[in-house]
């Protein structure tokens, strides 16, 4: 049965007032997929700086907290750690992103991560655009979570 | 050359200033992978009352509208459309969401799009992921784009 | 006494520090008054696939995460559950709403409900009026509240 | 026709691109009616600091900068002006609500000016309900508009 | 160390998932200096209704609510009160501003009071540049801050 | 005469309807003084990859282009370039922060340029107090503005 949606099929935000306040974490990846050229400015990029995977890291982090303001029926959470790991794989000529979120609370963190990683790889997309157009965000999926009632939950 | 990188490797909003106010529009696309169990209460929830896909739609063309908000370098725009289209494939066992936006103004709307199309689709998820977590978000690329300075681009 | 008021007159937010924890929930109510014109499309929309009413629906359940940016003086809350029921009146030629909020913490859920009735109908408004523009907004009030030191309210 | 619903039923947001760029100008109104304890109040308010009627003039003006984000299919506008005109009125315990908008755009300001007045009026609520729940905030409707296709509407 | 570095020199949320939750109290303070010209008109604005005062308060208010989606790296929190003070001086023609925020959680709400003070005498900026713009925002410090692990801080 | 308050001495959003659509461009300035050990820290940061410096950076772009949310009778504006330059000082023991905005618009960018800078220095501040609390943000001005009717200003 579809939680968020109620008898009527209306979308509801579940209510979750009766679950316990458990610790809960959640893991999330993605990857892009960008030309040479563009990866390769990336990574000459983070020698002067790393402009854009520090922008990317700093939009994953923002967008984890304003995960509730974007999904309709996600709960506002009171996150307790946030972090964005960006890997550059120069053999697939992609940037791999994971996202871990921890928070004290009612319920998950998924969304939030999943969150976190499309703004992340957003971000790099933006940042590249200009290089090449030919850019794909694939494979963001949950990996592992944990926490509340349903338990753990890792990627088969 | 990455234009969101000054001399010093530093991140910078582009300067558009100079650039020509033309109509803008642009064209991304992307697929929700989940299992048969999650797409049948999805279409049978559209029988009832199309919750999930109704409020896919919405919570993208609502983020559309706050990009800016979060992608760091991202101009904010005037949009002038945005619209969300999705189609739930039974043979993939998968939704597909395309995203169209038009603007006029000085620089484009592809993360427009492609910011539609990552919420819609996150949604999707979030509504769904109680049936099953083995869900994937995945080919968020541009189709198309058209208007300013680089003129058209047509996903080869 | 206005609490929301200090001594000079001047604008505070209350302080909730020392009060209980408890579970809360409000109910609130509103009616939009339209065309017969407009309510029939409304209706029709909804066979077709009730995006008026759904996306009402999904504007007010996100407004009542967002009250405590519109409201000036209101707390922050982390809802545990919003619901926006809508109920069609052909008679009246009227749309009711109805916004039920739940939360567990420090200050009640009223000013929420009362935001997501609002928004909800404004939605209404917002999709209808290119019909007709004599639609009247009215009736907005709390129906109920539970919860907290002032304990349980019911609208006489 | 409603605009916002296509061939489908699927809610999008109207396509304004080709719309003329003109002044546009929006006037609406509302009402809170309160017990006359809580009146006194806000008026006694108004001489010593003015916070209550203060405040909500603040909030609604900022309101009406955020309608896009509230009200899904709003398109974001360049408000040129925004003011809240508050009348209390002591014959009928009520505090009267007036929002005028303007902008050069595409499309109206109807919108900007109805989401001024519900939220000027829900701050009032919310600062009052310390002292008396039994408000409602009524009659919230577009008193005329102006510039666009359209043409003028004054409320017969 | 720095804790929003982690061993790569990356930013992240700093982990506070086994903070304990206590009461926590934040005191920051600023000040700005402007013409007497534009300070004679702040003031006498005051006996009208003070609207340049009476209107920072909102937005420092307001801000206190929104710091952590202004600073990245800051958790959201629920804030349980927030205060602003504005003090005009003939004297040295300026306004100081304090800002009080107590909260019940797992970290400080130094950055809450800080943003406080920030925005409001940003809005004041705001409300007398047309008057003269040689005004300078200064001294914004953390005056006071108590609870949690590091326990009270007083300037010194 | 404060152009933000009308007659009543109620704040108002200053009516820029008719006011030209010119370039516009607004330089501001600030620092924050820290100990000589946060700052020693925030260098060789600097050299890791800049966390402190880049994350504030971005902190204060993204805040330039909240600016209207912030600051309740600032109009929202369509920026067209944003900048955050950053120079810490080791004989001063402090961080230099200058922001450039650009726009093309009916009003100037004054505010997003002050806005940017105090959100930076906030930013650098978040990151550096677990180290000490003993930071000033002082000297946040104006330093030039051009475009629109008053023309040119620069700080004498």
């Amino acid at each position: 049965m579809l939680t968020h949606i109620d008898e009527n099929g209306d979308a509801v935000m579940v209510d979750v007032t009766d679950k316990e306040v458990t610790e809960r974490i959640a893991r999330a990846g993605g990857r892009i997929y960008m030309s040479r050229e563009a990866l390769s400015e990336v990574l000459s990029g983070t020698n002067k700086k790393g402009s854009v995977l520090g922008t990317a890291r700093v939009a994953g982090i923002m967008a984890v907290k304003r995960t509730s303001e974007l999904i309709p029926l996600c709960h506002t959470l009171l996150i307790t750690k946030a972090e964005i790991e960006l890997v550059p794989d120069e053999e697939s000529s992609s940037v791999y992103c994971e996202c871990t979120v921890k928070l004290t609370g009612k319920t998950g963190a998924e969304m939030e991560a999943l969150t976190g990683v499309s703004v992340a790889l957003l971000t790099i997309y933006d940042m590249c655009k200009a290089v090449s157009k030919d850019m794909t965000i694939t494979d963001i999926c949950l990996l592992e979570k944990d926490g509340g009632k349903t338990g753990q939950y890792v990627k088969g």
